[in-house]
């Protein structure tokens, strides 16, 4: 099934949130980006495991950085070249798994 | 133990094939970089976890960015502020993992 962009009421009700969470918007593309800091590598990439296994059951894949305890990941849906509900949920997921983490 | 930076002896033994097969030396800083393409993105992550694996144990990480099956990836030492001998045991593992996934 084709992705369809989130619609305005979806955006304030779903969107908003994931903003008021961290995440931003991405100038000149319809996505959204976060950084994330761990306390060390082993941290880093058990949240890229995680989100990675998620992600190929979705099917939904992230645009995503990694250097030690960083990671910096942009989501967006190539289906509707925008942002859909997919995204909301894989960004949602991904805070959830990164609050599993305390950074010392 | 401190890394060191390769010598010129180890850049003409060890460097000059990483370059050759594929490597490349990056502008304004002593480091390498390689873009590998896989099949889909099982085999990237997958690359990318077994790397990982052998990066935490020799603490020693990649700064890499995966998108769907692509992974671009720079390697340099911190401690020594270039390239060691980490850095082309890395590679070299790099390279004989990603021979495993073959692209369509």
């Amino acid at each position: 099934m084709a992705s369809v962009k989130l619609s305005a009421d979806e955006r304030l009700s779903k969107l908003e949130p994931m903003l008021a969470s961290g995440w931003k918007l991405v100038e000149n593309r319809d996505a959204i980006y976060k950084e994330f800091l761990f306390k060390n590598f082993n941290e880093a990439f058990g949240f890229m495991s995680r989100t990675a296994l998620l992600a190929e059951k979705m099917d939904h894949h992230p645009e995503w950085f990694n250097v030690y305890n960083k990671v910096q990941v942009t989501l967006s849906t190539h289906d509707c070249n925008g942002l859909s509900n997919k995204d909301i949920k894989l960004a949602s997921f991904m805070d959830t798994v990164a609050k599993l983490h305390i950074p010392e």
